[in-house]
């Protein structure tokens, strides 16, 4: 089999390390060199065989600007937490348990206008005639207050240091360094002045080919309390996107006016577990159509210095939105983003409108996981094996790393290492290009989002682990990487085109009750409701997982219960005797060897007559089947990533979707190991996923098989 | 000590057993005999020195009345399942799961205004021009129908074989007898005629002292599926006390117009775990009048007789609700009812307005449990001490047992172990009766119901275990015994009073969210917010256990979450960083010795800053504390009854009250062991609750102790 081995992959550089980047532009056949925050891209390497990334700091590394024009400093929305109050008077300090270098509160603009103080306990807003804030002091306070009443506050504040920079230098140890100010793009003067920023960095620097912003305007919301630690982290959120100037606009183009409460959201601040308002969709939509106008302007004039545009998915990407109409008009060449697991390659991998997208793997090349004694290596290995299960569903173009290259090369076996992933990349990329993976069923999840957090369900701070979100967003990773045909669609999808479910095989609703994710009082409306019921009656497939379609109404919790077969004790069905309990084997669970892991799993879920029961634990039911006219229900109480795991939802999906007989086609008997093909090319692969040889029986296409004994994580390339 | 040797004991009798029952009244030294379902009083005990109890069936056994007033059949509302229309057309077989010899659909009265079929898709009303029922196949046929739409059809049914009856031939395995029909007195012609029965009886039954009604009107909700299995059960259900009679009586008096969903309620039926509607709360209102009216009518025409009248607490007993105001008024002699457990005991022993309370000890004499190779004494042991912890605290008057006699004398030891219950039981009224126990503090527990459903919270049906509620029933049960007076107030109490709180140390909201153990939306009622805020801001202790205050509004899912320093996690703040999770020793917790059990728990619950954990795991909060202002709030995930569990009840308790001081006041060290004093008789108890010899410190009342040894289950008297 051909080798290939130039090419596709991009390192960091700085100024100590120019021998070394020669070196692994060889080893590792780079064909790209960039810079990182706190480093410098050195004068030795500026004529060298590669293309040149930049990063660029929109919004920062500038302060001398942002001192000069502190009415242009970046906003952001905060709310205090509750304060009780116990007489007629309450005093609220607003910097209360934030880091004070972080935040500035802004009393520049009309803090009657833009600040809003509220009666959780009523739920109304208190007139600006009864409260004040002393500047001094840094104080609200709260006139005629009730007692025992709840109030918050919720204010506009400078950010004084840029969130990700303050991270990046907590993280890393800095010293002597200045805190970066971040500054508002989108505002006049900050706007004249960008451009002409951009202008002058791209005439000083020649040598570089490609300018990665990182990223434009917003940055995702990221405060830090008293003590530097983290104190809210929304990888997705728009409540650092905020500014008199803008929320002006925004108001003329919504036709209604602006409460601080469209972006506080009782303090929940429109994280995407919540069910998103009306006003918040606007101002996202608004946002949407700003920034990409914006970010155009500076991506044609990189193009006016013959450079490319890339866009780094992350830090102030906010507005981007990189799945939504308005991104694909920018005219961006690139995109490059970090690859966690199999769902964040597939944010990078699913985007359109772009030449190349590009995936920085892990580990960072930061003394966090390059110290004396560590096993850089290990890390590496997960994140290569558990992103190339993506990869060869939806390939990126390009594979790079990021951090200090000095501490990377001290760990010989690391260097290696990366030298096969590379050589692995290029090889797959060679082989699947330009063609369709073979896809065995079409597959839709369905939630508030639809496509715009598509891959981003259940997440919170890029591929982070929470114990709340594991089980839900491992059906998310399992999805990454099957040979399924995927598309994430929202409730008002259906609502504008009913029809949309008549594409899919099967659809799928995950999460918690009456959150975002699963859509909550959507579930009340009967053009939703008759939908998913028509589609499923007459033969479509529906996996619910955790609490689908749950909000409490007209006598069901689970508002499909009578479709699924399954429904949530509450308390208010404890007088309803329940018999159901036997379980059944199942073409679902075939291939699972021990106890199946439901994760978090759920409580509380009994079977109706006639359901059928493949687990329940202690009269709680995890997996049950049940039939709906000519279609099928599968319940699923929680499913965390695992080879196994993802086996069972292989085949919830292809049973739901009355496929059982299109099972061994492509198709790897040995659920570690998984078969792509790619049919218009004429090639297919068998990969181990597991870190231990395998053995397994391979079924092409047409059924034929073989058996075949792989090595950890080996990839196998055949002709078909 | 005295010996009481005689009194305060009923035992069953029948033909069959004489002898054995001149021996045991005896042995026992029974001072009543009495009667079961499907037993007959013996001629030759009529004289016997004993009271003689009669069970009487005000609303059964003669058939011959029910067969000629069909019209005045009881009856009962029942809604079908959640039915999909797939087409126009949708036909709905009323009888479908019912068991079919108990139920006979009511069409005699206008189905257009008793009947109701809902499109429960979108929660109205079709009308009666919309559908149809054909009264030979027993279908009602829906026309137009909105297709996958799910429809209900609430209908009248009468109640052609009584359940208690049904329930007992089934269990019984009796044969070739009649199935009971129930009538309803509440109706004229049955009214006049039940007057006339019961004088009837009065007359022909001369030997008779007591009468032991059986109960009055109205069964609790119980039905039995098509193989005769439970069904539905609510022991607290009004769905079975309505007839289109009674309904226009309501009507007339609430002064609107009746639907049938104030009873269907969605299907849920108003089961206690609903936050009751207000047209609920006025039917139960109009109903404990209406019974209680014609109640005193029964029990004046008894006395007339020179007998007295004796309620059975149980069966059908709905609409007489022993705590409230209406029930004093009747004039009955004594309540007897069934002691399952402390909680159950404390049904009976707290209802004021008679002269005594009896409660019937378990085991039953039924052939479940006495059975060839049985140990009844067993069963018997676990009843008597688990009651006598809750008699400590308010005594019943008397005890008694219930079933077959012929079944109990073949186990001696039964027999004899019961010989000692007796003796104890005297033994423990003589020391305690007259005298209020010494009580440590003040506990209210707040819900929707208040007193009218005093200990019986999370009761589904009487004191039978559910998966979801022991966790929260175990509360209750360690309440049941311990030195505390207990009120149990509603929502409303403090609407109308909200000084009532001033009154308690200790206020408890037990159990799930958006139940009404907890109260769902009332927690978004300011009054209740600051009466509670307020009460614990000056110095109340507050225990919430499971999902207190729970009901999603204003950016807290607990809305005492700031008081309490506990929030759930529901996915809307998974955005916040959490960093209190260390544990900490504390009071409440000091006896505890390994793994506390929270019973089922709770998941996802999180602690605010300055919140004191005592208990989480795998990060998930199951013990803390918190101070707010100068009250005390403790917060338990679940707590199942047990004696250490109990233990640290009372610790809690005291600790929120600022009671740690008060400790060692009849106290024991070891907390299977628990210490009682009557100080107004000068005697007090030690109690073992164990069933194997313990060793305890015992603390008298001035904080002197000394060391005592206890014998398996023992208690032992002392002057103070």
């Amino acid at each position: 089999m051909e080798e290939y081995t130039k090419g596709r992959v991009t390192i960091p550089t700085d100024v100590d390390v120019v021998e070394e980047t020669l070196e692994l532009i060889e080893k590792w056949g780079a064909d790209a060199i960039r810079d990182c925050d706190g480093t410098d891209y050195p004068e030795a390497l500026k004529h060298v065989e590669a293309k040149v990334y930049s990063t660029y700091y929109t919004t920062r590394k500038d302060n001398e600007w942002a001192k000069k024009n502190l009415d242009e400093i970046q906003q952001m929305y905060i709310m205090t937490p509750f304060y009780t109050a116990v007489g007629s008077k309450l005093s609220v300090h607003l910097m209360d348990h934030l880091y004070p270098d972080m935040l500035k509160v802004n009393d520049r603009d009309d803090i009657t206008r833009w600040w809003e103080i509220i009666d959780r306990t009523e739920g109304v807003t208190v007139p600006a005639s009864q409260w004040s804030y002393d500047a001094e002091s840094g104080d609200v306070t709260i006139h005629n207050t009730k007692e025992f009443h709840e109030y918050t506050v919720s204010f506009l504040a400078y950010i004084m240091w840029d969130p990700v920079h303050m991270y990046n230098a907590v993280t890393n140890g800095w010293s002597n360094f200045e805190k970066q100010i971040t500054f508002d793009v989108r505002q006049p003067k900050t706007h004249a002045y960008s451009m002409k920023r951009l202008r002058r960095y791209l005439k000083d620097n020649a040598h570089v080919d490609v300018i990665r912003f990182t990223t434009f305007f917003h940055q995702f919301t990221l405060i830090f309390d008293e003590l530097a630690r983290e104190k809210y982290v929304d990888w997705y959120g728009y409540s650092a996107s905020v500014s008199p100037y803008i929320l002006e606009q925004f108001e003329r183009e919504a036709g209604y006016k602006f409460r601080p409460e469209f972006i506080i959201d009782q303090g929940y601040m429109n994280n995407p577990y919540r069910i998103p308002s009306k006003e918040f969709l606007d101002f996202q939509g608004f946002q949407r159509r700003e920034v990409a106008k914006l970010v155009k302007e500076m991506v044609d004039i990189t193009h006016e210095y013959g450079k490319e545009a890339m866009m780094f998915l992350g830090d102030h990407w906010i507005g981007t939105e990189p799945f939504m109409e308005e991104f694909k008009q920018i005219g961006l060449d690139a995109v490059v983003g970090s690859v966690g697991n199999g769902s964040t390659l597939r944010l990078i991998s699913d985007i359109e409108g772009v030449n190349y997208v590009e995936g920085r793997l892990l580990p960072y090349f930061f003394p966090d996981t390059f110290y004396e004694g560590a096993d850089p290596v290990k890390e590496a290995k997960t994140n290569w094996v558990t992103a190339r299960r993506a990869i060869l569903r939806k390939p990126i173009d390009r594979i790079g790393y990021g951090g200090y290259l000095k501490l990377a090369v001290k760990f010989p076996e690391f260097i290696s290492y990366v030298e096969s992933v590379c050589r692995e990349f290029r090889t797959l990329y060679e082989n699947i290009k330009g063609a369709e993976p073979y896809c065995v069923k079409k597959v839709a999840v369905l939630n508030c989002w639809g496509k715009m957090r598509a891959w981003g369900n259940h997440m919170v701070h890029h591929a982070i682990y929470h114990k709340q979100n594991y089980s839900y967003a491992g059906i998310i990773e399992a999805l990454s990487g099957a040979p399924f045909d995927i598309s994430f669609i929202s409730f008002d999808d259906i609502r504008k085109k009913p029809g949309i479910l008549d594409e899919m095989d099967v659809l799928l609703n995950v999460g918690d009750a009456d959150t975002a994710y699963t859509g909550g009082e959507n579930w009340t409306d009967e053009k939703i409701l008759s939908a998913v019921k028509r589609f499923v009656y007459n033969g479509g497939g529906f996996i619910g997982v955790g609490e689908p379609a749950a909000h409490q109404y007209e006598g069901h919790f689970f508002q499909l219960a009578t479709m699924m077969g399954v429904e949530k004790e509450t308390g208010f069905t404890l007088n309803v005797d329940k018999y159901n309990w036997k379980e059944y084997p199942h073409f679902i669970i075939e291939d699972y060897k021990g106890e199946i892991d439901f994760g978090e799993g759920k409580k509380n879920i009994y079977a109706l007559d006639g359901t059928k029961i493949l687990v329940q634990r202690e009269k709680e039911v995890q997996l049950a089947v049940n039939e709906f006219g000519s279609g099928r229900c599968v319940y699923i109480s929680g499913l965390p990533y695992s080879s196994e795991n993802s086996r069972l939802l292989y085949r919830a999906v292809l049973w739901s979707a009355h496929g059982e007989k299109e099972l061994h086609k492509w198709f790897s008997s040995n659920y570690n190991v998984e078969v792509h093909a790619y049919v218009k090319n004429g090639k297919y692969c068998v990969v181990n996923n597991a870190y231990e040889p395998q053995s397994t029986i391979v079924y092409k296409g047409d059924g034929s098989s073989f058996k075949l004994d792989l090595e950890a994580t080996g990839i196998y390339w055949y002709e078909i």
